[in-house]
């Protein structure tokens, strides 16, 4: 298929054609009113209904609006024309009340877009334990589809964020033979400062031409290497989830979900605001690249990436700038993954602190002006001699992480 | 076989009759000189060859002294006469070099006491990466050789201490028709205040007639109930391990790995030492006991109290006083273990906070009250109906925590 010309463009999930997004505010975050009342409810409309697929919360504590669009995806054999989005509360643990919420919510934007309801995707994000209020929801739909436009992305987006640091949106086209695909997307992250956040939720939209399968596919496989290759404390919310939805309205038709086409456009946005969601995780003043090879295995290789990535000790060595070999060496190896103590390595930047068992403090001082940098990379090598490989991205982690989340909830 | 009465006595590893310890200063700490020189050598002695047994650390970043202990243990048939330990250094990521100073640890100890090099048991503590100097460990020998006695319980765990907040040893009794047995024992932790410290070593002595194989299986039995049921930070050392020594001389013979006579008094030493450990935790100011109940397995229990224990969010939330029953409930959803959310609840202290779906926030001031405690019970049931259980100790996670490991080592 030959590799396309991949750039990055200007806006969200509106970007790509066949999509209108609006944000508004319907009171669901309680604070300020009139033109100061914070956005809180976001919709985004497909022109019809089109394939749609997601990836959700691993969690076994998940929020009603997780359950309410898995059973929707299943219904509608991936098809969706709406996504209702609400910020400000998670509807998690909220018993059966929550799931009649949820229900109502999805109703009430199949009204609005005239779709049938199983056709109709809904998140939500904010505390936990708190009832939605379905007159709100209701409210902010109804006004939401009467704002309904082309150049909605951005409102969509900073009505999805409940205590991010920035808002987060993305989008990128991919040029070959077959013609142009357009690959939009926002997200909101990881700013738990309010005390039970339910947190990340992620909305891709592309105008190519893909079935629900493919498309369910090519988002796993995007998904495996972004979203889910971040860490900021190793928590997984109840009301994590990532959407794709395909207007078709390129014309470029896609059959296989490795076609670069679309799979190479999704990764830059996704892998971005993957990114974007750890470089504004609580407390965080580093993006940092946790990069391991040699790995027997593409489980070993993430499973040590990972556990590496959030090691508390590893996490404050890089907060204080500290070239601290052996706490790398020291979470792979606790990490399960095989591990040859005699072959490892570790190198930070470019300087190499640590091979086939000898230490080389000589060069800490060099490691310490790399770990001075805002954005930072970081490669183990677990020394079984494996060709696979893992990255993960992860932030420092500061006093003001305990600082944010130890404040008593008001 | 009956309850026996089990009761705490003063003294640490010599309070059982057929050991002798000595702690002194050989000058691996190289801080202060002569009488104000900290202690850093540890040796710890019985009458003749007697039954040991060990639990190593999991990590596959082994340092020295593990894999000396390790394989003298298989050589002897489970038997040792003496502990060398240094502080200070934890001969871990030193290669080859490594290898060579730990096996002369062990030599020099046997000519000291009049063994065989494979009935010498040692550890290291301190700083990962560095090179333990052999003069300095054989100097440390022959002095606390010299020293041994009755008394030196005190000496030999002030000897393995690095950064620890306080000294940690325990010693109980356990009295039954057959006689009475004691237990010993004398642990260092987790005051990881140095960056790269290669961290938790525990010691157990008694005066119980038992052979290796019930011994090695009432030691595995007793750490995975307390050693292994702590944590700080979720990491796991280089070096970590706990050993058990059995003289014999109280001439109480045991036969099974699961005689109260041996097993009570081992889970009350070493049930206290852990916790202390957690205690002395870096930056923590509240000791918290997490019990999960309700699981289908015994490994489920573990799994869900395990991520309990080790999520940040939940310990931030603790070192804050905030009854954040979300974060509670969003670990164990996560944690892997089989979870119903509309079966669970979480109860701190005694009151109940979350119960079949529904949020008691009415009772969060209640639930306040309880987190403002120094010591603190926090039950989370997984609501699957199953009969197992598990409880792992934690602490709080403080800013004080990052202050202590993101200071750029000096």
């Amino acid at each position: 298929m030959g590799q396309p010309l991949v750039q990055t463009i200007p806006g969200g999930v509106t970007a790509p054609r066949g999509f209108r997004a609006a944000g508004v505010a319907c009171g669901i975050k309680r604070r300020g009113t009139g033109a100061s009342a914070p956005l809180d409810f976001a919709l985004l409309v497909a022109d019809r209904p089109v394939p749609a697929a997601a990836v959700f919360t691993t969690n076994k504590a998940v929020a009603a609006p997780v359950v309410v669009s898995k059973a929707h995806l299943a219904a509608s054999g991936g098809m969706a024309q709406a996504v209702a989005v609400n910020s400000g509360c998670a509807n998690a643990c909220t018993g059966a009340a929550g799931m009649t919420v949820a229900n109502g919510m999805a109703a009430a934007a199949a009204r609005a877009v005239s779709c049938r309801p199983d056709q109709v995707l809904i998140a939500s994000t904010g505390v936990i334990g708190v009832p939605l209020d379905l007159a709100k929801v209701e409210a902010g739909i109804a006004s939401a589809a009467q704002a309904l436009g082309r150049d909605g992305g951005a409102d969509a987006m900073r009505a999805i964020m409940t205590t991010d640091p920035f808002p987060k949106e993305a989008a990128a086209t991919a040029t070959g033979p077959a013609g142009t695909v357009t690959v939009g997307g926002m997200c909101k992250g990881s700013g738990m400062i309010e005390p039970r956040m339910a947190t990340m939720l992620g909305f891709l939209t592309t105008d190519a031409a893909v079935a629900p399968d493919v498309l369910a596919r090519a988002l796993r496989r995007v998904v495996d290497e972004t979203f889910n290759a971040i860490t900021v404390d190793g928590e997984c919310s109840t009301n994590d989830c990532v959407f794709a939805l395909a207007s078709g309205a390129s014309g470029v038709s896609i059959t296989s979900d490795d076609d670069p086409l679309l799979i190479e456009p999704m990764r830059q946005v996704a892998g971005h605001l993957a990114r974007e969601i750890v470089r504004g995780g609580e407390g965080a003043t580093k993006l940092v690249a946790i990069r391991v090879t040699g790995a027997r295995s593409l489980d070993d290789a993430r499973l040590a990436a990972r556990t590496i990535a959030n090691s508390p000790l590893v996490k404050t060595a890089i907060h204080g700038g500290d070239p601290n070999w052996g706490r790398l060496i020291a979470a792979a190896g606790r990490s399960g993954a095989d591990f040859d103590l005699d072959r490892a390595s570790v190198t930070i930047g470019a300087v190499r602190l640590f091979e086939s068992g000898v230490p080389h403090d000589e060069r800490a001082d060099e490691a310490a002006t790399v770990l001075a940098a805002k954005t930072i990379d970081i490669a183990v090598d677990l020394g079984t001699g494996g060709a696979h490989e893992a990255t993960m991205w992860t932030c420092d982690f500061s006093a003001e992480y305990v600082k944010i989340n130890a404040e008593y909830r008001t």
